[in-house]
C-alpha cells in the first residue's frame, strides 16, 4: 500500500510523467525522476514538480525508490528493463502508464527480476501537447484509470495500483485484463484516431475553415497526433485494432450502400440506432 | 433591402424557424408564422418568439408579409410552393434554411410565379434537440451563413439576403454556388455525420460508457440525429455525398493497409499531414 514515506521514482518525465509526478509531490510524497534531458530535471525541480532528477541511472540513485511508474515509450521501457532493472530496490513495485497492454504487460512481466513486480495501468487522459512544460496534474480529473493485473501480480499490488490512480484523482478506477483492455481501446480511442486522420487526409482543407462547424471541429480535434508515439502504439495493438477497423468499415459500408440504393429503411434504422446508444453516453 | 416595417413570415416553426421568429422579432420586425400545430403557435405567442401565426394558410394572411423564410423538410418545401404560392404578395422575397441546395433552390425558382424570387440560404447552425420549446437565436452566434445565390437572383436579393444573416448574428455570411455549397456541405457536414452514424452501429456500447474519454464522446455527439430529416436531406445530396464517402474510405483504407504491412512510414507521413491540416482550424 501507499504509505507517506513512500518513495515514488518517474521513469520518463513528458506531459504524463510530469504530471504524475506534480500530482504526486502534491499529495506529500517524495518524487525523483528519470529522463534524458538535463533541461527537462531544471524546468521540473525549479517549478516544484519534483523533488530530485537524474539523466544518469545509478543504483545509488534507483534502489531510493519504492515505487517505479515507467511513462516511456513502449520500446524505450523494454529496453529499460532489460538495461537498467538490476539497479532496483529488492521488492519494488513497478507500473507504467503505456496506452497498449498486452504486448507490453507479458513482456515485461517475463523478463522481470523474481523480486520484483509489475503492475500495468492505463491512466486515459493526455493533452494534444506534450513535454514537461505542459505536465497539469489537473487533466486526471474526471478521467478514467485502467489497471491490468495478471495472474502474476498479488492483490495487494492491484490495491496499491488503484490507491496511485484515487489519489491522483482519477474520477474512475477500473480493472480490465491486458486484452479487454486492449479491444476497448481499439475501439474507442485508437479507431477514433484512425478516421480522425483519415478524414484531415482527404483534403487540403485550407479552403474550408470558413465553412467548418463544431461537428467537424470535434470529429478532427484528435487529428493533431504525436505520430512516433502514436504510431507504435499502433502497431503494438494491430490485431486489435485491423479488427476494429474492419468493424467500423463494415458498418460505414453498410450505410454507404443503403444511401446509394435509397434504402432508407435501413439509413433511418442506422440512425436511430445511432441516436439511442449515442444518449447512454450523455453525461 | 430589410426595412424597419419589412413583414417576416416564417413558414415552419421548429428549432430553426423558431430560432429565426425570435431573433427577428428581437430586431424589431414584425415576424408571423405559418405551422402545423396550433401549440405550436400557442408557445410561440405566449413566449414573445412570434407576432401573430396561423395553422391555416390564406391569402389574406400570407399576403401581409414582404420577406417569407421556408423552415421546412425539403419535400414539404416543394409541396408549399406548388400548393400555395397563389397566396403570396407580389414582389416578396422568398428564402429558406435547407441544409441542401442543388436540388431545392433550382426546383423552387421553376416553379416560382415571375413576379416572386427565392433564394437560398443556409444557416450552419441547430442543436441536438428540435421544436419551437428549443428555440435559441443564441445558436446563430459565432456561426457562418451561407447564402447560394442563382442569376435568377438580383443584386438586391444577394444583399437583402446577407442581412438577415447579419441580423440574426452569424459571425460570417459567405456567397456560393449551389454546387460548391453542397460539395462542401457533403464532406463538413453530411460525410462526418455518417461516419458518427456508422460508429455507433458497430457496438451495444452500453459497457463502454465508463471507459469513454472525450475523443470518441467528442466523435459521435452528432451521432444523436433526426433521422427523417438526415436521411431526406442525405438522399437529396446523394451523388456528391456518396463521392465524399468514397474520398474518406479511400484514405481510411490507405490507413488500414499502411497498418496491416507495418509501413510505419505512410502511416507517420498520414499522421504529420493530419496534424498540420487540423491546425488550420485551431480557433
Amino acid at each position: 500500500m501507499l504509505q507517506k514515506n513512500t518513495k515514488i521514482l518517474i521513469i520518463g518525465l513528458g506531459l504524463i510523467g510530469g504530471s504524475y509526478a506534480q500530482g504526486l509531490k502534491r499529495a506529500g510524497y517524495e518524487v525523483g525522476a528519470v529522463t534524458r534531458s538535463q533541461k527537462t530535471i531544471d524546468y521540473a525541480l525549479a517549478h516544484g514538480i519534483i523533488d530530485s532528477g537524474t539523466t544518469q541511472v545509478t543504483r545509488g540513485y534507483v534502489s531510493r525508490f519504492d515505487l517505479l511508474v515507467f511513462a516511456l515509450y513502449p520500446h524505450t521501457f523494454l529496453e529499460w528493463i532489460d538495461t537498467w532493472q538490476d539497479c532496483i530496490k529488492p521488492g519494488a513495485l513497478l507500473t507504467d502508464v503505456t496506452g497498449v497492454k498486452g504486448s507490453v504487460v507479458y513482456a515485461v512481466q517475463a523478463r522481470l527480476r523474481p523480486d520484483l513486480q509489475f503492475i500495468g495501468a492505463h491512466p486515459m487522459a493526455g493533452r494534444e501537447v506534450g513535454g514537461v512544460e505542459n505536465a497539469d496534474c489537473d487533466i486526471f480529473r474526471g478521467a478514467n484509470y485502467i489497471v491490468t493485473p495478471t495472474e502474476q501480480n498479488t492483490p495487494e499490488a492491484v490495491e496499491t495500483c488503484r490507491e496511485l490512480g484515487r489519489t491522483l484523482g482519477f474520477a474512475r478506477i477500473s480493472t480490465l485484463s491486458p486484452a479487454q483492455h486492449d479491444e476497448m481501446i481499439g475501439f474507442l480511442s485508437q479507431l477514433t484516431h484512425c478516421i480522425a486522420v483519415a478524414l484531415m487526409n482527404c483534403k487540403e482543407s485550407r479552403h474550408l475553415v470558413d465553412f467548418t462547424g463544431d461537428s467537424f471541429r470535434d470529429l478532427t480535434r484528435i487529428a493533431r497526433i504525436n505520430d512516433e508515439m502514436w504510431n507504435e502504439l499502433f502497431q503494438l495493438n494491430k490485431t486489435e485494432l485491423l479488427a476494429q477497423m474492419d468493424l467500423f468499415r463494415g458498418e460505414f459500408d453498410r450505410l454507404r450502400e443503403a444511401i446509394a440504393e435509397g434504402d432508407e429503411t435501413t439509413v433511418r434504422e442506422m440512425m436511430r440506432t445511432s441516436t439511442r446508444r449515442r444518449s447512454y453516453f450523455d453525461k
